[in-house]
């Protein structure tokens, strides 16, 4: 197996070998495009799962929406088409004849499902709805970075309408923390979050609120957003209710989505030098059993620790491959990063037990014997373990990568020696944000409220709101 | 509620009704587009969750590759740019500038999926490989019918290669053999099954093979297909691999799909004048508990009724609308066509039982008392009566329009009467296909091996190939 470049080398370069080589994705022929192959595709499916059971949780129902739209669609909503325009895919011809209106690839589906919106919306009976959907994005991209950039992608996107603009808030606010909880607890991500400035925000919305994981090299990685669009959409789409008092009146709506780019961030994360490391909750093959020796006994002996595992509801997968060496195997599902291993030999047949080895630990090399018979009490907590592990080591890096800074001078010396999570007060102007961004690459990635006062970095004038700055993926 | 207009009298009238009205879908803003609605989705999510079940079981992983491919991919296989072009979307314009090379939207995978094929495998050790994918498809159609012809649609494809043409061919008719079982165990709908005749095989395909249902007015509805590829698409795309002995050689493969049509073939096929009539086996709502008055004791002793079906894993919902009389919510379920209705009064409550109301049953007004107590025991057994009642009646049907015919006059007599499918011996050529085609609009559906030898309705040659002729959907 040829070798991958260490993580603390170049992360970009770690990145893109342990994707490949652990054959989680590939690149496809239309440039920006990407495949994602059964491995990476059984972890997205993971994902998905479980963040859909949490959108469930909150009375979100599932349907799908088509993939194509009149152009004028998108124009209904000003700043909508003003910030998608550069982005879109556009169909002119169809069924051998060119089109009298071109169609547009969905880039986000607020000018796709809002005219449907628009017609089952009738009265304060008909609301709140809730509605998501998985499926694939086009937004035009010609350099692919694997999950994390690429034209074409997938993801949920949820559309909720609400009756008043104060329960819209709220749950965008709700929307957000699933995200927050799911990002934490699931992949082991933890997350600064808040609202976004005005030159940040989506196209279109009142308010957008994200969720920022901090990567090894001090990056932002943007992994969901939930956005409050006030009636902005609705006037737009002409969704009206009548009310309990029988008077017609705008609704409030807010749009939210994950991508398939929360992966990429979980993989950057929690990989090391010898390739990924998945958080259980996620991981397709939680435990591998792999025989020392290819013989009948021992083949015998790991089918029914195999049988154990499936019977205690433990994916597993059993290698059984004899066309390469048990060194092969262990750096092969080290590289895939299944959080544990388990050996048999000899020694394991005879005390009618397995040597398990975590794919990580707190201790640099660390191994345990345990029964067979106690798979399904021993098992679990020791995947619990690697989860909350790599969790804290997560936070750590957070933590070592988040910065209070003060002054606009040592900001700029700080990104020049390393970039991190700058936390600043914050009083400037679009403006300001915008000269910032040019000279440093730094944008704002979310905003918060300060239980004290401050001087702003960059304006020094006095306020109460930090941002944290970073510059993003 | 509206009417829905009544089967006998009119089965695509009565179709779009109840699609409508039970909110399964609606039409998109593109002409030939679709919404799927929450409760059509729910429907869909349990047919891709039972059939994906049985794909994975045969060893099949599921992946994600591009919408979007170069033009030029599909025209390397001849036959499959001949039959697809007519169906095209292309995309001409990305980003905002006009494309070099014009981009196809998949009408199927085969032209993205083999060059990454091309790319991964290299020894025989690489097959077989089996690889499955739940994607939106875009084929041009002006006019929409509901789930049975749109000019997107959702499908799962899959695509596996083998190293021998034996292999391969095995795999085809297992594959076909999933889908025919999937069809008459999940969704009740009894198929014809076999190999297509050259005019009516996938274009690029050796031999496309089918099943198909009957529809209540005798129409054919193609659920699936299973094509051996052979190494036709293997020697276009360059998939080559080095066998055993060290020699580079092409590969076989196959292909198989299932849509969002065959859902629309179950809605067609048991539905009655009340509406929608689910088979269980893939109904959201399995049981919709109903009090018959508004009041809290009801309220409080229905809410332990769901947690007692909950607990037994039957979803269920429960009813406590107070906008609407009891009457309009027996007539929603049933058009929403809920296998069972609980239904909760004084009498109920004093007896700790519950009133069942199958949705249908052998009796023409049957409905059966039984003790909350005994639910896990007693729905059960319901669900799967109803479940097999509908495979009953459907089989029933499929016999009733299935007539063995003779010769071409007593054919074009019968369809002119009647559509059916007719079952006649059949030794003509492709000119003659066509012939009858333009002549009836009846096509082959598929071919079977007869024990005994016969004349062929059309040429009067002897031959012991059967032929199932009929107007497909």
């Amino acid at each position: 197996m040829e070798k991958i470049t260490p993580k603390s080398k170049n992360l970009s370069a770690w990145y893109n070998d342990v994707i490949l080589k652990a054959q989680l994705a590939d690149y496809g022929q239309v440039r920006g495009t990407m495949v994602i192959r059964p491995y990476g595709f059984a972890i997205w499916e993971n994902i998905k799962k479980e963040l859909n059971l949490r959108i469930e949780n909150e009375g979100v129902k599932n349907a799908y929406f088509p993939l194509l739209a009149p152009y004028s669609n998108f124009q209904k909503e000003k700043e909508h088409i003003e910030g998608f325009s550069p982005e879109l895919a556009i169909v002119t011809h169809g069924g051998g004849k060119e089109l009298a209106e071109k169609l547009v690839i969905r880039p986000t589906s607020e000018a796709i499902i809002y005219p449907l919106y628009a017609k089952w919306i009738h009265s304060y009976r008909d609301l709140p709805l809730k509605i998501n959907q998985w499926v694939n994005i086009v937004r035009w991209e010609k350099r692919t970075y694997l999950f994390l950039r690429t034209m074409e992608f997938l993801w949920q996107e949820g559309h909720n309408v609400f009756s008043s603009e104060d329960e819209c808030q709220k749950d965008t606010i709700r929307m957000l923390n699933v995200y927050k909880k799911f990002a934490e607890d699931a992949l082991a991500l933890p997350v600064f979050s808040g609202p976004k400035t005005e030159f940040e925000k989506f196209a279109g919305s009142k308010t957008t609120y994200a969720v920022e994981a901090v990567m090894p090299d001090g990056k932002a990685l943007q992994a969901g957003t939930s956005h409050n669009l006030s009636d902005k959409f609705s006037k737009a789409f002409d969704i009206k209710y009548q009310n309990k008092e029988g008077k017609e009146v705008y609704a409030y709506q807010n749009s939210w989505g994950v991508s398939t780019r929360i992966m990429g961030g979980a993989i950057m994360a929690h990989g090391d030098d010898k390739g990924l490391v998945l958080p259980p909750s996620i991981a397709p093959i939680k435990v591998v059993v792999v025989p020392i020796k290819a013989e009948e006994k021992f083949i015998k002996y790991a089918r029914k620790v195999q049988k154990v595992l499936t019977d205690c509801g433990i994916s597993s997968e059993l290698d059984l491959r004899d066309t390469v060496t048990v060194g092969f195997k262990f750096n092969e599902w080290e590289l895939k990063g299944v959080p544990l291993r388990m050996e048999i030999g000899e020694k394991e047949m005879r005390d009618s037990a397995v040597t398990i080895v975590p794919r990580i630990s707190e201790e640099t090399s660390y191994q345990k014997k345990i029964a067979v018979s106690s798979i399904n009490r021993e098992v679990p907590p020791m995947l619990e373990k690697i989860q909350s592990l790599l969790y804290k080591r997560a936070v750590e890096l957070k933590d070592s990568l988040t910065f209070s800074i003060s002054s606009y001078e040592e900001f700029k010396d700080q990104m020049k020696k390393r970039k991190v999570f700058a936390r600043v007060f914050w009083a400037g102007s679009t403006e300001d944000e915008v000269r910032i961004k040019e000279k440093t690459k730094c944008t704002i990635r979310v905003l918060e409220n300060s239980k004290v006062f401050g001087r702003c970095f960059y304006t020094g004038r006095e306020t109460n709101t930090v941002a944290y700055f970073a510059q993003s993926y």
